[in-house]
């Protein structure tokens, strides 16, 4: 069933079932109620191959991130723009910011906009609770959407994502195998990724023999200041911690920072680690050692998957990449 | 002269001169013939009152940025992406690397694209030889071009800049009056927002009685390693300097390494002055005087402008806004 089917039970030309599905106003009503008839006969639904066939398409993708200042969402919008743009796509940007109801509004415009696919840049896309996805599976169904660092199972649903699970526990084996005893875990977010590393710190304790302990688990805003200030509450309570390990760089700031204010010595009293080896983790002295999330890798691999998706070719439902841990200056493996 | 005009003469409605406009295919040969006969006798250019009146618009405006992983840059994506939306405008997002070739060919496209006006972010975009901004002034006459921090004196271009000479000349003349006499600079480019800068710092130092020396000016790449290396190795040399002013937070950042790899405290023996304002500035012990350019303010300032030439109202050719100096850790004024 296709736009070739429609076009001959019509008795009218491709270019004029085309320009229906693209609501073009240069078609009679007559016209346009005939096409709509044979669609619905048919049970026709515009799909991505005749997309990919250069019929029905603006060559334009719609790129979504909740804020393209994050240093790694700015490195994504970058690495996404230039990989469409080598492969002749043009790409809308949209800054939604966290709450669904904006989410959902962008979402809703860029299908107006008629938009060959949408990419989802970051974790922030998936929501908790399954009812509040269920506008991205019904989309699905009219064209692809690709999430990068971001996993929802569904037809049309395409997935890149970073093995963060694996990169968190074997950065906290090491801490352990290197004798770290009380390792403090600071995350910003239950995202989809959060709660990944979140259960790559926990699953690593445990395999390591070490008892999970709530007083040691924070949830903190991203911000470095935030970072510094809880750290010195805590330690002012009285927690001890010979390890601090964040769901992002910036958390990872403030734990030198906190340390730098209480004259604790990195690493040998205090080793940290952040996450996504950002340009932030390069600017402390000493630099902090980070897990290179291969941000342009995910981003090349998105824009790969969507092109096969156009291509008609066998296209897996989610790739995974695998994490480097960057050695620099706050743990001493 | 306008699109009524053409219409009347021609004997069609208005929206097929529009249909023509947008090279729309359904408009008969002899109709789209006798459309451009009229525009050409009537010497008719489709201009941006047409545009704000609704016709010929797609309601999307171009944006174009050297690099979106810039902090800088990323921050006016965001904010004019926003500003944009409030307005009810789309944006295509292009990174274009700073080559002039690659800069024409994305401005070709965004042009392909019937975009309503395109947003130049950034001072990468004006060239130091005037036959290279050729380009830009003739696509001027069809479509509002604005620039974000760049400045280029013809019809249409509408520039919102930061007053940069003001900024760095007056936290120079800061410099110099609390006793600094061998004030370094550092800058990682000569464009036209790199040019005032650094007329700012030689404008401060003429007026506040101070030799201009070559010597302690250097351009270095837009890299905090690069800076740490390039002042460690101007200091071997026997260059002495009491104060590291710099076009880039990115270079500061690199001058505090500096000073902590020598054992140097700041900002007793070393004053440091970064610029924009980032999180880099904030990241470091100490943290680094900047100055605030006022991202947000220009961006905002850039889209209000451009809504005011799309009204058709009487719109400046160049708006200026004022920095702010943000005392922070590595001055002590």
């Amino acid at each position: 069933m296709n736009i070739y089917d429609v076009s001959e039970r019509a008795g009218v030309s491709i270019a004029t079932v085309s320009r229906v599905l693209n609501g073009n106003p240069n078609v009679s009503e007559k016209t346009r109620s005939r096409v709509m008839e044979v669609m619905n006969e048919l049970g026709y639904t515009p799909n991505v191959f005749a997309r990919g066939l250069g019929l029905n398409t603006m060559r334009t993708i719609g790129i979504m991130c909740s804020d393209s200042s994050d240093p790694y969402l700015a490195n994504a919008i970058y690495y996404l723009e230039r990989e469409l743009r080598a492969n002749g796509y043009d790409s809308i940007l949209c800054c939604t910011g966290t709450s669904l109801e904006n989410k959902r509004q962008y979402f809703d415009l860029l299908l107006s906009k008629r938009v060959d696919a949408v990419i989802l840049a970051g974790s922030k896309f998936i929501e908790m609770e399954e009812k509040d996805n269920a506008y991205l599976i019904d989309a699905a169904r009219d064209l692809p959407i690709m999430l990068v660092n971001g996993f929802l199972d569904a037809p049309g649903i395409y997935s890149t994502v970073c093995d963060d699970h694996s990169a968190i526990y074997h950065a906290a084996a090491r801490l352990i195998a290197s004798g770290r005893k009380r390792i403090l875990y600071l995350y910003t977010s239950r995202s989809y990724s959060g709660t990944n590393k979140l259960q790559g710190y926990k699953d690593a304790l445990r395999d390591g023999g070490l008892p999970i302990r709530p007083e040691l688990i924070h949830q903190c805003a991203k911000d470095l200041h935030a970072a510094r200030s809880l750290l010195l509450s805590l330690a002012a309570e009285g927690l001890e911690f010979d390890a601090v390990m964040t769901s992002d760089d910036s958390l990872a700031v403030g734990a030198v920072k906190y340390a730098h204010a209480r004259n604790i010595s990195i690493p040998e009293e205090l080793a940290i680690i952040g996450y996504n080896n950002s340009m932030l983790s390069y600017c402390t002295d000493p630099e902090i050692s980070s897990i290179d999330t291969k941000v342009e890798e995910l981003c090349i691999t998105t824009v790969k998957t969507l092109m096969g998706v156009f291509g008609g070719g066998d296209v897996p439902g989610k790739t995974t990449i695998a994490a480097d841990f960057i050695q620099k200056q706050t743990t001493n493996f």
